[in-house]
């Protein structure tokens, strides 16, 4: 497979055929977007074995990893597509007119309407369900809006497979020309270009700190500013709390020891920080995680890049001062691979530190011990916004600690009780975003139907007759989407 | 009445004692704060005249419009109550765990919750509803954020009165100190401060572009971002079709000799901008507004600055190559008075010119020839963001001309069929928003209850037992909410 590259100067014309497409897409019906969702979804299963095999290649995740995952994005695929075509998102008010109140009462009827083409920068970590067709291009999609990817060079050419799939279902769904581009490219510049142009609406991106604030600076900067959502960054702290260590300790240490190693630690929602009392729970807690993170595995990492970075932040969190490592995996690793680790440090070394709240991308977590509850509470207000945030607690535990439970929920965008933070449902309740730096808009999610609001912006029409307004917000109903009519939700006809 | 003004230095306190009234806000119950804003309204009548006269000698706005305007706030902070109490704007959902499943499903519960203090700057043109205790003010307060309000310099005694009510309100429901703050400073060193201190969680603004886009700058260069909802600048363009002005030319021209004139012209929704086709039905039009506009009164502008900046940008437009003056109010004005204004221009002068597309706040103006409706149509294209879009259209107007319809769709908030632009009724289904550069973020709302979701954001719970949940979040449903609960809307108790 040959991998052709996109220059600066073909983003014009790309954007320019993905602006007339939005124009077609933006009418066709519901049930239209979603059939097409469908099919893409079905053309990710007639790729076969053979895009599993480029996607292990290019990324070091095991053939049962990608399975999973290709199933878990053409899920994706088709929960959206059903969410999208119930039409329940599109948050429809509407108000009758009263023409005998004075002054007359208008009649006006609110929809949610696409923004237009979205640009999707996909994630190193998941090829398929944070890529080409994964959570943004399927969001985007049911929301009305064509997409454009820039495929990762870091799995190009599984990003190749998966477009020319899209593409696939695009024809055979009369798709207007322009509906989805895929473009490569090795160089800042074509990005930069896609979110500087004009016709672009919408960006996602997930990966780094730094790409995520490049882009949302450049789309802050347009004549015309437009909402970036990037997911960039998240330690995903977890609370140990007193009455549940005492009972729990070896049994939680078990738990986390998964979780830490879990896909050698690649996920944007592994568990980075540990936050403990300091007494003789955690040290039995240490002890157990000890055990079981040198008994763990080193794997090979998905890329060479995310290799160095490993090494390099590993090593320099744990030469900070104060910082104490308590446990490596005794195997000793392959090139590229990542050694599952573990260190501790004091609360005040944490706090004085910024370093130390920094992602370590990878198998590792830092595990903090507080004087007391006290000291655990002025550790909580020191961290930035989080994807996730877990407490390990006992009933008692939380309704004896509100103070502490509350600065938890403030810095989070999902609170997490007595389990792990990794594993990402797919579902309506998931809320896949936080606080910045976590996220650049803590309002959205990246993950579940809802993730399709991203993409659209409310439209109020006013005195419009039924025949001319668009189905979802005629008297009759025609689709049965629950609709806000005079202050109350139904899925009445107006009479 | 002396006005205290706040320094630069101050900002730290007053933001501070926010952010400690927002932990203690945002537990009260949907009632508390519903019953806080309903107490505010109360305050606000019970002001009685002496509010009204002195906003009357502030702005120069007459009584009759004062009255309503107050009661138009209290109507807002009452039914944004009832919609807060209601709760159906949590949008709740809720994903019950299947323990069963392999791997086993958690349970996951989401709700809004509120982002923490809300910065208001209050709108010079309406000193009650988008001011102290206007429509930013409620809805952050049903939100659950504190609310920090930088008083309008130019009725800063009415500011001061309202702030007082609301602080009586504060006080008689048991409110947190630093629930509400109010500000009075004359320079832009304070404004700043708030918007970049790092308590401040959301800004909402009423006014020119060039102070929307200074606080949104401010915002987005913060270590933390945070979001802001100006808004800044419209023209509303108004689109004349053919076969309509065949038969109501004169209609529409004495329709909208009221609504330019409304007010002065000094709402954000006046009809700044009204495309024709180049014909005799377009002569009928101008001719009988002409005599409109002609017989219309001068009245006093709300401020100098607002009055100079009026004369000013009237002046400009009025020289530009190719406008032409078609008619003014023929009563000598008196100083401060706002002349009623209408001129044309040919649609090529009108492309080729940026500064006729920019808003003259005042009553003025203009009216765009164009040689037919492809012109109409390259017009369109060439129009930036709009709070509101008006055709004025046969209904073979509109179904013939489904292009320049999805042009003008696709520009505005609001799109309105065969009435004016003016008039913003405050209900569910009102979108009060457009795209850049009529407001900083098109996804949000200023008017209606759904102004409560500029101030909130996700929070899902996962694995939480049913007694520590919120009782939103509750298997009872004791406040009886509409919920998603696994993709089905209900106000069913979960068994």
């Amino acid at each position: 497979m040959t991998i052709q590259y996109t220059a600066v100067a073909a983003v014009d014309a790309i954007m320019s055929k993905a602006w007339q497409a939005f124009h077609i897409y933006r009418k066709m019906s519901l049930k239209q977007r979603a059939d097409f969702m469908r099919a893409i979804a079905k053309e990710l299963e007639a790729c076969g074995d053979e895009l599993l095999e480029v996607a292990m290649s290019e990324t070091n995740l095991p053939m049962a990893r990608l399975k999973n995952e290709r199933a878990r994005t053409m899920y994706q695929l088709t929960s959206y597509a059903d969410a999208c075509e119930k039409g329940d998102w599109l948050d429809i008010r509407i108000n009758t007119g009263v023409k005998e109140s004075i002054p007359a009462k208008p009649d006006i009827r609110k929809m949610l309407i696409p923004l237009g083409p979205v640009v999707v920068f996909g994630a190193a970590n998941f090829p398929f369900a944070y890529s080409t067709a994964g959570g943004d291009t399927a969001s985007a999609f049911a929301a009305g809006c064509p997409v454009i990817v820039k495929a990762h060079p870091e799995h190009a050419k599984t990003s190749e497979l998966v477009a020319r799939a899209i593409l696939k279902a695009a024809a055979d769904c009369y798709m207007p020309e322009g509906i989805f581009s895929h473009i490569h490219s090795e160089t800042f510049e074509v990005g930069q270009a896609l979110v500087a142009n004009s016709f672009t609406k919408a960006v996602g991106f997930t990966g780094s700190i730094r790409g995520g604030k490049a882009l949302y600076e450049i789309a802050n900067q347009r004549k015309e500013p437009i909402p970036v959502f990037a997911e960039m960054s998240s330690i995903n702290p977890v609370f140990l709390l007193p009455e549940k260590m005492r009972t729990s300790a070896t049994e939680i240490a078990e738990m986390y020891a998964g979780s830490i190693t879990l896909g050698v630690g690649q996920f944007c929602t592994n568990p980075g920080l540990i936050i403990g009392i300091d007494n003789e729970d955690l040290n039995k807690f240490i002890s157990s995680l000890s055990i079981a993170i040198k008994n763990a595995t080193p794997a090979a990492m998905l890329n060479t890049g995310i290799f160095k970075n490993y090494i390099e932040k590993r090593a320099n969190s744990l030469s900070q001062p104060d910082v104490e490592t308590v446990a490596v995996a005794e195997k000793e690793p392959l090139m590229y691979e990542g050694i599952p680790t573990v260190a501790t440090a004091t609360a005040t070394a944490f706090m004085n530190n910024p370093l130390l709240h920094q992602e370590v991308f990878g198998p590792y977590s830092l595990i903090i011990k507080c004087k007391d509850l006290q000291e655990m509470q002025k550790v909580t207000k020191q961290i930035e916004g989080q994807l996730t945030a877990t407490i390990m607690g006992s009933v008692n535990d939380i309704k004896e600690n509100e103070g502490l439970i509350d600065a938890v929920k403030n810095i989070c965008g999902r609170f997490i009780l007595n389990a792990v933070p990794t594993g990402v449902e797919v579902c309506e309740a998931m809320h896949h975003g936080g606080p910045f730096p976590s996220t650049t808009d803590s309002r959205f999610t990246a993950v579940g139907p809802d993730a399709i609001k991203r993409f659209v912006r409310p439209l109020s029409f006013q005195n419009w007759e039924n025949e001319l307004l668009p189905d979802e917000l005629k008297n009759e109903n025609p689709l049965a989407i629950w609709r806000t009519v005079n202050g109350e939700l139904s899925k009445n006809k107006i009479a």
